[in-house]
């Protein structure tokens, strides 16, 4: 295990490029924490258009966690209309489907498949300290057994794609150390099925502040949106909570929440003449809202245009996921295929692999 | 509930005739407990040849319940040999496949991805009162997930062929009220998708003695097996315990470990008569092995020389199988796809139901 988490680290020669893989919730849409956090880095993960670059995977699985969303989001047009808009936003934010998988999480079956197979060799007692059943549990909230087995399905959609790195947010850790002990239990099991990944923690995910100081989420309410309309967004810049300090006071820029938002949005050069302007003082905070609302817009210009694109050809953003999902198939297909043959499971040749003969 | 329960039952005019679903473990061969106890039962539930029947189903599904055996066959070949061997075992004791669907579960992939939706609305409370897993943890044993969410995947088989009568043993009620549970919580949350089933109570079923007196059961090693080979069996028998009475004493046949499981095998006169002696007295034990030596060969006569057809043309119980899995995967296909529409995850008309287009 060591060996592997060495090598998923920075690949020995030997090695085969990494198989990045990505699950993104569609259970909201996506705001500047999201964005600034993980999903730039997870895009920035995809196989470069123009050959090799270090950092870079040989090959990038993007989904839409649907099933998972299931557990969360109880209405159907709620949940369609939120796994269509993820997918818009994902491939406006530079998500490339000619270089990446992007595909929906229910577009692929043998993932419940997987999941079966992994549940019987999964330990309730490893089930249990997972810390997103261990919290609903502690704050005495009923849990399901969806929220339960999660870390069972997020491990299948991981090994579905022989994934070998996953990044993840710290929290997201121990979830894939699960992966790798229901990996390892198969093997040991079966024989040598699946691949076990490796987490890679996300660099230089920005912590984003909300509007109010406090760390952006959705429940603190105190979130921009990448895609907000920008008449709204702008209301809610103009409204981010400020200290009383006399305009001509110096500031610090590192402490304060909104020169943080400031500077994931503007220019460089921007940014440091702000930090300038704030450590100098003689300044107000409504000059900087200001000055935010034209950087948020101009940062995500491009973003929204292709946005836009893509809304309004409604068919081109399922032809890309219908795409994925034949892609994304076609590999679950020959690892279910491995773990069948390796438990036992196999005698049916009118299972066809998806696209080939019915 | 009750109205549901009562149609079940005898089924009022207005209602369709039920539609009636067995699933068999094939954890290992079947014993004459299985069979009187059970596996009789359900074969004489299929629809019948000549039209209609009091108590037959309209339709009947078959299941070899594979997925759940993995939780306790490791073992790929063994695993292998049963599922073939139970297929075999049940068509050569009368299942018919014209007139009922027998298929392996594990090739209805669709039953996994009802798994998942299912798991969504499954209260752990719910799970963890049923009785399987709560006597494991009882007896402190490590229990797996696969053990723990079994009551899902059993509702899955059940729901996705739209079942409405599941004969059970009493062990099995709670988990068909588990079934109806999650249904209704389903139905509950995204309208009318599922059948509920009625839990029917196996009329008829013997109690077998084994061997040695106890209940029939591979855990207490005190089985004779349906298909077992004739020498060993008829060792097997000559070896029942029996009392140490003088030969002379008159008995009671009904108190007779020995006598019951004559009786099950032998013709209505030959038991009647066998009977007679019992109360009279004035015989030997070994007289009573013999005869039921030669009442087990006679009554499972027909069924071994089926079962040896069956086995000495490999290709057609995997016919009989595919032909089952095709009629199996058509129903549940409709199911599953009521049930995606219903939760949101519908978007993917590139999923085409099984046999059509590819």
């Amino acid at each position: 295990m060591t060996a592997d988490r060495a090598s998923g680290a920075a690949p020995a020669p030997a090695t085969p490029k990494p198989r990045a893989l990505s699950g993104i919730q569609p259970t909201g849409r996506f705001h500047w924490g999201n964005y600034f956090g993980a999903i730039r880095q997870y895009i920035e993960l995809q196989p470069p258009a123009d050959g090799a670059s270090p950092g870079a995977a040989a090959e990038a699985y993007y989904f839409i966690a649907d099933l998972h969303a299931l557990t969360t989001v109880r209405d159907p047009a709620r949940l369609r209309d939120l796994v269509r808009a993820a997918a818009i936003d994902l491939v406006a934010l530079g998500l490339d489907p000619e270089r990446a998988v992007l595909f929906v999480q229910s577009d692929v079956p043998e993932v419940c498949e997987l999941t079966w197979l992994l549940m019987t060799v999964a330990p309730m007692g490893l089930l249990e300290r997972c810390h997103a059943f261990k919290d609903k549990k502690a704050r005495g909230l009923p849990a399901d057994a969806g929220l339960f087995t999660y870390p069972v399905l997020m491990s299948a959609d991981i090994l579905a794609y022989d994934a070998t790195v996953v990044p993840v947010g710290e929290d997201q850790v121990q979830h894939i150390e699960v992966c790798r002990d229901l990996a390892g239990a198969f093997n040991h099991l079966y024989g040598p099925v699946f691949t076990l990944p490796v987490p890679r923690l996300v660099e230089g995910g920005a912590k984003v502040p909300g509007t109010d100081g406090l760390k952006m989420s959705k429940s603190y309410d105190n979130t921009l949106d990448v895609f907000e309309d920008p008449a709204a967004q702008k209301k809610k810049i103009m409204r981010i909570t400020t200290d009383s300090r006399p305009m001509e006071a110096p500031k610090d820029p590192e402490t304060d929440h909104l020169f943080a938002l400031y500077a994931l949005v503007a220019p460089e050069e921007d940014r440091l003449r702000m930090a300038e302007t704030y450590r100098r003082g003689g300044f107000g905070y409504g000059e900087v809202k200001k000055a935010l609302v034209t950087a948020a817009a101009e940062h995500f210009a491009e973003a929204r245009a292709r946005r836009a694109a893509l809304e309004a050809d409604s068919e081109r953003i399922e032809a890309i996921l219908a795409a994925g999902a034949t892609r994304a198939r076609a590999r679950a297909w020959d690892v279910l295929d491995r773990a069948r043959r390796a438990c036992g499971i196999d005698r049916s040749p009118h299972r066809p692999p998806p696209g080939r003969t019915s």
